[in-house]
């Protein structure tokens, strides 16, 4: 049996090997004009204009444990990440860097899957990888691979902005919630369940492209801290409260079994293809009607309205009221 | 004796404490008015317009092991890092995004130790913090903080074309080499040697701007794989060598000693306060003399030349030739 071929400490060190792995595998795989000009810097050239005068820029880091589960892995989630924070933003995602952190000994084979993914990733979106960096950390320092992107687009229409949101506006999520939470706890296997649920990840751009004419007032995906958190910043930063109701919120039959089981409450937990839109009554049917439309938005759904109540009320499927709370403490780690 | 506060998973849990964290630290140390008004992206307003119509933007993570050292920090790295990147890419630096992977248990006051250094140089460098992302890993699966930090600069002049580079152009180094590998290597303390070596480290963008009036071709700087791999690089994508005298290349007599004794070549070295520029015959005394001036540019020296001779050829002290080669291996590992 030959032995595995690893990364090893040089990869990450500046001389011959780094050299060498970014040619072959990087730019092999991630090829276009922009990187293969990449030296310090990516150069973009914008002298076409811009046509709202504004940009987006974003980043996050993605330490996801295990690396590989059921519908994604790693490399998917940090592209679908940075294109999701963009599109949310109503900007156009165009251009991305990635940074890898390996572990020193870490499989080729793993780092080709991880990279594989982004690949493909890279290309259903539409963005293009301009630069990165790589980084070896020695063994017994770092557990598994870690990965930033950081990404540019460009604003249509800016959706960050709480202030353009009105009582009445109603509350849409794009699709069902806490898919992605209860995969990565199946991938653990850590509680002897076995199932087939999937990540909900995905880019959701090219859905975010195709409502940008309606009356969007504002737009976050639900991903740490799940629909609470996000419902719950949205109440805090405008004059009224966020009315939702529990039959209204779409989730999967088996995704509601395993988080009743476990005792996690499914609003809290991570999505990375979940949307939450502040859509105006006006466009609230038309914007549902495109949502539906995409594959990614099958089971968008009208959960809520601004209101006059305090913070975030739910009705629940009993009949009783309850408030929110944004989830403290750990709920559950290194799930993105 | 009161126990230590240490940085706890729910910190990068997307919940309360997440929340408490960026506005009591995040906000607080780095406020700006994009910043505060960031949400999943930070909207950058380029509607005066970017005179070039050309942006730079890079990305780099920081690993180095010990995070403190003589001279600085990781937190100084990561912004210093980043801001030459752009400013070596002949662009002023911006806008920059703040990643943190944090291990769980990790002292808030070497947190906030890194974060006040890190809020210390962009206020040197000029740029503005924009948009960020905190992650906290569990106990036993990282070592040490690790930060990414990815920036967006305004090219001013376009430094990142080989093709600019004539022959009899002349190689200039802005400062001494191998300093950072070497405070490092101290401050590490395996090898009983004593010493105030300080890192090199220093937001370069405003030197830089200064010579940007000048006929410089190219500009790099001599991180990770130090000089060598620079001068490689360049002479590899080119239809000339480089031929430098070891003579001219500046370095501090401790440091050279040190690297003698460790058996280090300092041209292999990673410097942080580095940068190589190759600027036509005429301008070069200007140039030097403008570096000069400068704090960090006080070492400047024009180091050789852009010759018919084949890739890199040293001149030594005792009037020898050898070639000068990119570094195998692992040099030295998490030096930046």
């Amino acid at each position: 049996m030959s032995r595995e071929k690893v990364v090893s400490l040089s990869v990450g060190s500046g001389g011959k090997q780094m050299q060498d792995f970014i040619e072959e595998i990087i730019h092999t795989k991630f090829s276009n004009d922009i990187l293969l000009q990449s030296s310090d810097s990516a150069i973009l050239d914008i002298s076409h204009g811009i046509e709202s005068g504004k940009l987006a820029f974003t980043t996050d880091s993605f330490i996801v444990q295990p690396e590989f589960f059921t519908g994604g892995d790693i490399g998917k989630l940090s592209i679908c990440g940075t294109v999701n924070d963009l599109a949310v933003s109503g900007a156009v995602p165009k251009y991305i860097s990635l940074s890898l952190i390996i572990p020193e000994g870490y499989k080729y084979d793993n780092l080709e899957r991880v990279l594989t993914s982004i690949q493909q990733e890279v290309f259903k979106s539409g963005v293009k990888i301009v630069t990165g960096d790589t980084k070896v950390m020695p063994i017994g320092t770092l557990d598994s691979i870690l990965i930033n992107t950081a990404g540019i687009g460009e604003i249509v229409k800016d959706l960050t902005k709480f202030s353009n949101i009105s009582l009445g506006d109603n509350v849409i999520v794009t699709s069902d919630i806490a898919r992605h939470s209860m995969a990565i706890m199946l991938a653990r296997d850590e509680f002897g369940f076995v199932g087939d649920i999937e990540t909900d990840s995905a880019s959701l751009n090219k859905m975010m492209e195709s409502v940008y004419g309606y009356d969007i007032k504002f737009a976050r995906d639900a991903t740490r801290g799940g629909l609470s958190t996000v419902l719950n910043e949205i109440a805090s930063k405008i004059d009224f409260g966020i009315e939702i109701h529990e039959d209204r919120i779409p989730i999967r039959k088996d995704v509601e079994s395993l988080c009743k089981t476990l005792g996690f409450d499914p609003l809290s937990l991570a999505n990375e293809g979940v949307i939450v839109l502040i859509v105006s009554r006006r466009d609230t049917n038309k914007v549902i009607e495109v949502l539906h439309s995409n594959e990614y938005g099958k089971e968008a759904s009208v959960i809520g309205e601004v209101s006059t109540c305090k913070n975030v009320v739910l009705n629940t499927f009993i009949g009783g009221r309850r408030y929110v709370e944004v989830p403290h403490g750990e709920i559950l780690p290194r799930i993105c």
